[in-house]
């Protein structure tokens, strides 16, 4: 059964045919959550399928549960949004947020604004709708608006097409760890005014801070809804309910209602999550993980600074991941490889730019692994650090 | 918060302002289950939420659990398809995987093929990829065949452009209630396979026939991978799972997963499915949900011939649905306003046709509610007919 000959719009996957690594290898690879992080909500699954039996197993409602956009609203209140229920779209997971916004919003050959790098996982979905890449680079402050602003200019003097969107990950931007300051949020938003371009806010960190307070979102800088908000539970409870929301005006939240067209996003998981919630067990639960990750970070951190000599990292106060630049000569490519070898799996940087990027980082996430594997893993590291290290000379 | 300028690619909805109707209405709408048809699983809920605590709260598998690409594939091979665990894609729900096949090969302009009357449901996915209509009409035997191969054979004579895909629902057509003849299925294959079509099968309710014998699917007879198949345990168990599959070559499979850019569709309701149809009580509840809803479209035809005289309908052997002539002049939107006064939902005909069709049809649902709900909503619907057909004098 040959593939037929129609098949002319399949978009290129990047990040795929990373460096294979066996199966039991240690991963710093994906976000994966730490499996003892994954709470046993075995007493809330029999509760809600028992009580609330024909309501989860029907079809859904389009917009989600009144309850649940009701609970993400209010979470949204707490970080410093103006919003409602109305202001909220339940959907499958913050990637299908941000497959729907592309869907409503773009058109092929449209070009949209990323940051360099930035996450990897968001590529593909914008290179299936065959937009154009504006890359602008990012300080310890975040994304550069001043930076934007000059390209934006010069585009209108040129009487050029603008960028669509703007998408960023402010709060422990992934893969660089970088939080963006207020200034530069309130910056960013009145730029994207100015010039009529929409922000595309993914947040799905926020919550996961080991020190220092939050920054209000970029969505409360927000006075003409030209900021869209991305979010998940996947972060603060579990991956694997597929619980993701949108947070826009009410009018983008009908209109995206009217394309999402797979029959309600389920409801099972819906309820699991109020009810883990109305319980009382979010709080503490988020407690615990970030006491945990705090570690995990730490022991990498330390872990990086004795194996890894000469390369450097900002240390990031929150999120998953560390962002790794290597000394000069010395390939992430090369490293993910002889990482692989040695049965440990990391992702080279290259994957997390648009179109192409500085070749001497890598990522690394702290989450999945207890610290006895994170060391393991680091000093497997530290060996194919030094056999690529030392292939340079 | 107004809405930004730039959303100018917001697809039409049709199906929607639909005549409103009162909460505590009798719905003949939709195609929901019968609540009393929806399971007690919360006995397999909290086994799966204790024995794969840390599978399925995960990222799950981007093409869905092995064990549940096995399960679809058995399921199928008992249906007449050669097929294995690499020919199955699990997405989120029946209407997720014809989303990702038109994502997959459609083009804004390319044209494909529907039947008249087609899935309402279909015409916002297919419209939100921009395609044109080329629609065919069915009679006893389902789509005429014929009379597609009349119509490529004009297309292709003037040179013009080739649909792309032929989109059907071969048994128990919604809303038709048709089931297509072995002989025609063996013929859509072969015409497609002349002229390159792809043909995307839709076959939700294959398991709620109520008398006859099964007809293999046009799957069945496909020799060169130009069939994709659309499954969905939401007819089989219950919809609030949203699991439902996609049956192609591994070449599309591939593809497609790629295209998949959810992060792996939901772990939990999959388990669910897996330990249902493990411990014995998938075909048990099968066979109550067939006894029950023959007993549904008994009492739904018996009450429309006692109701509505003058109209007729197919008697269908299988489904969810009774497709209702009306007599010349009655309007079925006219009834669907009608009967929402008098408390009762029904769905006009025409939100069924891609473009435009005849009007003296209406949709009925018998698949929700209990046989004495029926008898009473039927009578209420009679006195909403008796005041549109009465008006026509």
């Amino acid at each position: 059964m040959a593939i037929p000959p129609y098949a002319d719009r399949m978009s290129e996957v990047r990040g795929q045919n990373l460096s294979a690594v066996s199966a039991d290898a240690i991963s710093f690879g994906a976000g994966d959550a730490d499996p003892a992080m994954l709470p046993d909500i075995s007493d809330i699954a029999a509760d809600v399928l028992k009580k609330y039996r024909t309501e989860v197993l029907q079809y859904a409602a389009r917009k989600g549960l009144p309850e649940m956009r009701e609970w993400v609203a209010a979470e949204a209140r707490k970080s410093g949004l103006r919003v409602t229920a109305d202001n909220i779209l339940v959907v499958n997971g913050a990637k299908h947020a941000l497959d729907l916004t592309c869907k409503l919003f773009l058109n092929p050959r449209d070009s949209i604004v990323v940051t360099t790098p930035t996450y990897m996982t968001s590529l593909p979905i914008f290179n299936s709708y065959q937009v154009d890449f504006i890359e602008i680079a990012q300080d310890a402050d975040g994304l550069i608006v001043d930076a934007l602003e000059e390209r934006l200019k010069d585009l209108k003097r040129k009487n050029a097409r603008l960028p669509k969107m703007v998408y960023n990950v402010p709060e422990f931007h992934n893969p660089s760890g970088v939080t963006m300051s207020a200034e530069r949020r309130a910056q960013l938003v009145r730029v994207a005014q100015e010039y009529g371009l929409l922000i595309v806010e993914d947040d799905p960190y926020r919550r996961i801070r080991f020190e220092g307070k939050s920054v209000a979102p970029i969505q409360s800088h927000d006075t003409t809804g030209c900021v869209i908000g991305l979010g998940t539970v996947a972060k603060l409870v579990a991956p694997g309910f597929r619980v993701g929301w949108v947070i826009a005006t009410p009018e983008i939240i009908d209109k995206m209602a009217s394309v999402k067209t797979d029959g309600g996003s389920g409801a099972i998981p819906q309820r699991f999550i109020l009810e883990y919630a109305q319980r009382g067990r979010i709080e503490p639960h988020i407690a615990e993980v970030i006491a945990t990750y705090r570690k995990h970070r730490d022991v990498m951190l330390k872990m990086l600074h004795e194996q890894l000599p000469g390369s450097s990292a900002i240390e990031p106060a929150g999120g998953y991941y560390v962002w790794v630049k290597l000394p000069e000569g010395v390939d992430g490519d090369e490293l993910a490889s002889a990482a692989a070898r040695h049965g440990v799996e990391i992702l080279p940087g290259r994957i997390f730019y648009a179109t192409t990027g500085p070749k001497n980082f890598v990522r690394l996430a702290f989450s999945f692994n207890s610290d006895e594997r994170t060391v393991e893993g680091m000093q497997k590291l530290g060996k194919a650090y030094a056999e690529v290290a030392h292939s340079l000379v």
